[in-house]
């Protein structure tokens, strides 16, 4: 892949930025999280750039050349590849959380099924669960952690419109589902989007488990 | 193993697609979807021959001498070897599909946990999952996606029969389940029958933890 | 630890049995299917002896001189070391199957609750799944595999005596529960016991997913 | 980071504690049992003293540096690192068990759902399983294995308090859950205490299934 950059970001930089998505993806997919090259991954270079997964890469193999650049309206800078189909829910992010520098977005089975049970209320109540600390403004293990979980759709704009309707709302947000879908988190670094992902993936599964067996 | 090739196939390109077709058989046994000496794996190499599993090899070990020769009428060709009991359902989807290239069948947990919950149905219907899109045919995740179902027997002839019925019809398909046994997936190379395995062993899952939880 | 040999057994023959079992043991092992020192190993030398897991090992870390000599009557031969506390089911096989050249039993979660389950009932009814055909008497996949469940006791001769009791139908049988515990199972070599045992973990994993889908 | 430890500790034995709670760690991350910076784990090294591991460490790359030494107030010994917030229970199980030398605290999926499902009855009743046996005083496998459950709060006093009161029934007690939370298990050695541990989880682990299975 051909990838010019513009001068304010140097070769060394954007690819540190790669490297750094392209562990990130080969991690998480050897975790069965991103089944047949979906999942998309990416990272905030500076105010107005980020970059992004390459569309319908395996995961598994992900290197340098499967990121590009993006700026923030999802257009391609420099290069001829198509960024993610949903790199619209990406930029969005990194428009309204000038803190968040990495957006993760995976397809586990857990996330995927919790996705379509909670659809119809649009949202996982999760409450009760130590975990819970790893997301910020959680601290106390009995307070209510809701994760919307918004209609999936293939048009973007409709996804964004809902996502910023909801975000409106004055509640601490790290996470959402897309229903059938799959989850979107985000943080201030890799390793703090990576610790919001892992404990994510947790609450859901308990949460999915405790359900059956409450009903047994 | 002694493998006589005619000599419209040199024995580099035969041993590219054994190799092939072995290591894939590994990677599938390491995720545990070939217990016991199950399922088998082939390639087409031309219009009249595939290369194909040899019968009862542990898939875990494969190497490029479990991998044997036949002709699209299920013959082995050049070897004493036996091919795949079920060789017969390759050789069917190389007949109807001319531009299928790769047959992959699979045992999984899942998979035959599936098959036999619907057999009675003989259809899985798949539908509201964002990662029907790995199936060509199914862009939209509010298409409906039917894997069918075919009672198991082990005369090959009338499970071939049963299978004609079906691809009679004018849906897209891609792979079938039979009754208490495992999947057949095929396309048009490694890498997407690959894709499309790992994509139906998602949605199978899916589809079976959303029932248990739905009923909780 | 050190082991004297009768003279009717090589060094080398010993070391070679001792190799075989203790790499099944770590392989095991690493499935999860002994957990905390449960499990044991054995292989028939000749008609008067057998080497057997030392009690109490870890399985994952086995090496060969975990492995000791022992008489048909279950009495350590030529060691201090004390044999697994079931060694009577192992030479009971042995003594009652002349063709039986291992005997592997392994207490993964599924045998377990399975054990459990089907207690009652004293049997686990396997039908309809292709893949009992692992298991030899049971060709066709209509064909009903009956796995009996024994009762656990401390009292390793009422166990035998129960054993014995069903042995004396005129069933094929390859394998057996005992409830709360695990499963045991055995054949004409290494590589045939270990495809009996990883066919009835898959048909005991099926058969449970199946009941809770079922009932869904 | 930087430890001064005091005279009657060598640099050597802390090095070699910090090393094995290290391992431990880095093994029970492995397996899935530490998500998102949960889970501490600690070793007694004299009757003043014991070794810890540092607050928020992601015990995946758990290191030497990440281990730290506190007294049995569960004060810091000559470093600033904060040690686990949960070092009070820690230091608990050394007062009242002088034979305990390690004491591991986990997180998995299991147990977090356990303790929910059986925070209402203060208790988990296992019964039945022969893997009881590896819990020291449960030799018969028809023996009850109580394993309490204390609800959890953030305030360490308040559950010292509630665990105070339980041990001070006779019960053998080797673990105990709180709510939400993960599990608590102790022993005379990490080689015990990892068993403890590994047969506790598999434990936790059947019940829950089996109470599935038995509502099918």
């Amino acid at each position: 892949m051909i990838q010019h950059l513009p001068a304010t970001i140097p070769d060394e930089l954007f690819a540190a930025f790669a490297d750094s998505l392209a562990k990130a993806a080969r991690e998480l997919a050897a975790q069965g999280w991103t089944p047949a090259t979906s999942s998309n991954f990416s990272m905030r270079i500076n105010e107005e750039h980020a970059a992004i997964t390459v569309s319908g890469r395996d995961k598994a193999r992900l290197g340098r050349d499967d990121i590009m650049l993006i700026d923030m309206d999802g257009r391609a800078i420099g290069t001829d590849s198509r960024p993610s189909a949903e790199t619209a829910l990406h930029t969005q992010i990194y428009r309204r959380w000038p803190e968040a520098q990495v957006v993760l977005h995976t397809h586990s089975r857990t996330q995927s099924v919790a996705s379509r049970l909670f659809a119809a209320d649009g949202v996982v109540h999760l409450r009760g669960w130590e975990l819970q600390k790893a997301i910020p403004g959680y601290t106390p293990h009995d307070s209510v952690l809701d994760i919307p979980v918004f209609p999936n759709t293939q048009q973007m704009a409709e996804l964004v419109a809902h996502i910023d309707a909801w975000l409106d709302s004055d509640k601490p947000l790290h996470a959402y589902l897309i229903d059938g879908h799959g989850i979107y988190t985000w943080g201030s670094s890799m390793e703090e989007t990576r610790r919001h992902l892992e404990a994510l993936e947790f609450l859901l599964a308990c949460e999915l488990d405790l359900r059956v067996l409450r009903a047994s």
